[in-house]
């Protein structure tokens, strides 16, 4: 790989240190990263080169999956920088363009430049048109530039975002990071099905009856309240990761007509949702927000007590909805999806339940329906329930059953992202369309909130939310798994 | 269940001892035998009930799956009695008949008489005739005859023998077991099938490049030599079990063309499997013996050293074939058989391989076909082979996971079939149809192995077999698994 350089917005914040420099040394490790790399850390904080160093050591020994290897790990600190920035600040942009420069000069390594702005989102544009201005983004290599979610708050302050950042970059320079598809469960499942011809048969829509995408987490809202308060679920997990599950999910499953899946795209199956009317989002929406409970025998609080969270506040802390796709690959198969802070596992897993022909046979009525489960997280796996027959008593019994290796040593989506952004590969990023016809499909959904169209439901902390979402299966005879 | 009485030709044999009386027994603990039952057993030793109730007994504290509840034992016991029995006088039939109608009185219990022949093969239509005329299948219930393999020794001795059978009997009176059909994993593979639709889905022939069943024993020729050296392997094993095995694997995976599998019958596999011309046989047989060789490190006579072999014995120990099956589900998709005594492993196993399409995709070379295994004994399984992505090389290694649990509790072939017997279902034992249909494909090969048309290749004992047997396979770009 081609030498270049890093240029990291937001250095000392959290998701560098906990996500982008253990994901940089461990790709460091595994001989990843370019021979010649320089990066650039830029924060408001005053530190020095070392006191960044220093920074990045620590982080390495907080947060890396691998253990620190005291011995090269020198060879891997010198490649960083520190600059101190003001995003509104013209001049910053012109003492990191030099920075930049030097360091291009002092390596030998060409103009390459990738700008990841891991930063509040109103500076997004801002820091975007900074750089332009300083003619960093119009060096002779190539320039791309990693955003972090939220992509906007709605289908107009993204198209504006987009507009904005499109003036400095093209659509192929732009990787929009949503960490769900950098986890290794939703990339292997197209090669999987690939290398098993077997599983293609076995994931076949033709025998699908519906597909049910959960992430759940136990953690309330934490001090995240300013954010999240205005964000809420819908926006903070449903328009971007969710929404991509669903057509991650329904391109690499095989289809029945074509008897493969090259022929879909993300943007087909987005574009193809049944949209959603504000007045009638109720009939497929569920909103909800935690009250009082109990965690693993803790009690904790409710949203509206946690601080910095409005006391009256109705932002929606779970979300779940049904959702019909009008595709003629998907049609009359519905995706179930939902997300909620303060549930009581946690635990991200799609689950696709399959016709059980079976329970109308005689001598087979105890049979339940086959589930393939993919759990991304916190484990990686793939199992299949199937009935097997008790010899004991002659019954059929719902067995789980694994079919992945319980290999422990999976890299982290963002090692594979910024892989995969170094190479210039954006498979696994959300494009702009994508991201566009995600705002669009739930835009609806926002203005019923926004307008109070359809309940609140509140949910005790710890429990599995509001219980009136189980109605968006029963009326179709389904049940959450 | 209706009351009835069970008569046993050959209770003092070593098939009794093993596994019938087990089997009634285990039956008895299910609470699976009528209420009231009349066991009357025959042989030429001279024994009264009460030593006869003790060696079944015996055989029951030997080999009885289930522990022997000696609480119930004598309630079990108490359904025996013994009749001395010469089966070629005439005498013995009219002694036999007055016990057996002297107990139905006694009992209470209607004529439903259930005739079981464990029998040396040329007295079976001498007990059919003699049982004629005492008068004794002419009650006023049902008759029904169990009759053990060999059935004939060719398909002319096999239509002698049935017609002889069907004198006295009818076709649906008389059960033909093969106790290859009993076996847990071939009864359940159908509703197995039925019970998970995704199985169906995997299974499904359009995925399939060919089938492999092997039935290896690392037994030798035992105490059997003079019955053994006059059938071989291939009227030992094939013609029955494996040809057997053949129809139930080709009938009971779904068809890619009607997506179910109700429609093919086991005659029709039999009936399209391509005839073979005994000036060919050689290019699609294998025949062999075993030489000397070793069994666990210990080593063991060949085949022609074994007591009473004759010392220039062609005989087959060893039978390998590639059958094709003219059926429009099958065509193209090679069946492998083999079976063979003195073996390296003791295995009955069906294993089904899928295409390789992937092995052609870039990035997924390393993959290898994914297979199905039935285990058929000595344990009962299934299970799946994927290829599953090592994520510390990012390679594809083919990894076997369980499809069923490990039940240990697995009745004996023997129970299930002699439960079916009792109470009149005939689904698992051989029609006649088949059985003439499988010598009668089977007729060239015994003609070709008589006028020694094809070479006898010797192998070591406790070895895979002939080598050349693998040329079956590669020719077609397949291997044995």
């Amino acid at each position: 790989m081609e030498g270049m350089t890093f240029v990291l917005f937001g250095a000392t914040g959290d998701l560098a240190q906990r996500k982008l420099f253990p994901a940089l040394y461990n790709l460091y490790l595994d001989e990843k990263l370019p021979e010649t790399m320089s990066i650039i850390g830029l924060g408001r904080r005053n530190y020095s080169d070392k006191v960044f160093q220093e920074k990045v050591e620590q982080a390495l020994y907080a947060y890396s999956r691998r253990t620190v290897q005291s011995g090269s790990l020198p060879d891997f600190l010198k490649k960083f920088r520190y600059c101190i920035f003001d995003a509104t600040e013209k001049e910053a942009y012109r003492q990191l363009h030099e920075l930049v420069e030097k360091r291009e000069n002092e390596l030998d390594i060409p103009q390459n430049r990738l700008f990841y702005l891991s930063v509040a989102p109103r500076l997004i544009d801002v820091i975007a048109s900074g750089l332009y201005t300083s003619g960093i983004t119009q060096g002779k290599g190539w320039k791309r530039l990693i955003v972090e979610k939220p992509f906007g708050r709605n289908l107009e302050t993204a198209r504006a975002l987009n507009q904005n950042l499109r003036k400095v970059f093209n659509e192929d320079e732009i990787y929009r990071i949503d960490h769900y598809l950098g986890k290794p469960m939703v990339q292997n499942l197209r090669t999987l099905v690939l290398a098993n011809p077997v599983l293609g048969s076995l994931l076949n829509h033709e025998e699908i009856s519906n597909v049910q995408i959960t992430a759940s987490e136990t953690v309330g809202v934490e001090s995240r309240a300013d954010y999240y308060d205005q964000a809420g679920a819908v926006r903070d997990m449903v328009q971007n990761h969710l929404l991509q599950l669903v057509m991650m999910t329904a391109i690499h499953l095989p289809d029945s007509l074509t008897g493969n899946n090259s022929g879909i795209k993300k943007t087909d199956i987005i574009e193809s949702l049944q949209p959603i009317l504000k007045e009638h989002a109720h009939r497929t929406i569920v909103r909800g927000q935690y009250e009082p409970g109990e965690i693993e025998g803790a009690p904790v609080a409710g949203y509206r007590e946690e601080p910095g969270v409005d006391e009256l506040s109705k932002n929606d802390t779970y979300f779940a909805a049904r959702i019909a796709i009008d595709h003629p690959s998907w049609k009359g198969i519905p995706f179930y999806i939902r997300t909620g802070k303060r549930m009581n596992a946690k635990s991200t897993q799609i689950v696709i339940e399959f016709e059980n022909k079976a329970m109308d046979t005689r001598g087979l009525q105890g049979t339940s329906p086959n589930l393939v489960m993919l759990e991304i997280s916190p484990n990686e796996s793939i199992s299949l329930r199937i009935n097997l027959k008790d010899a004991s008593n002659n019954r059929f019994n719902p067995v789980w059953t694994s079919l992945s290796s319980n290999s422990k040593d999976q890299p982290e989506a963002y090692e594979l992202l910024l892989y995969d952004a170094l190479r210039g590969n954006s498979t696994f990023f959300a494009d702009w369309q994508e991201v566009e016809l995600s705002w669009n499909w739930i835009q609806p959904v926002l203005e019923a909130f926004n307008e109070d169209l359809l309940p609140l439901h509140f949910y005790p902390a710890g429990s599995r939310g509001p219980i009136v979402a189980n109605e968006l299966l029963t009326a179709d005879q389904y049940k959450w798994w």
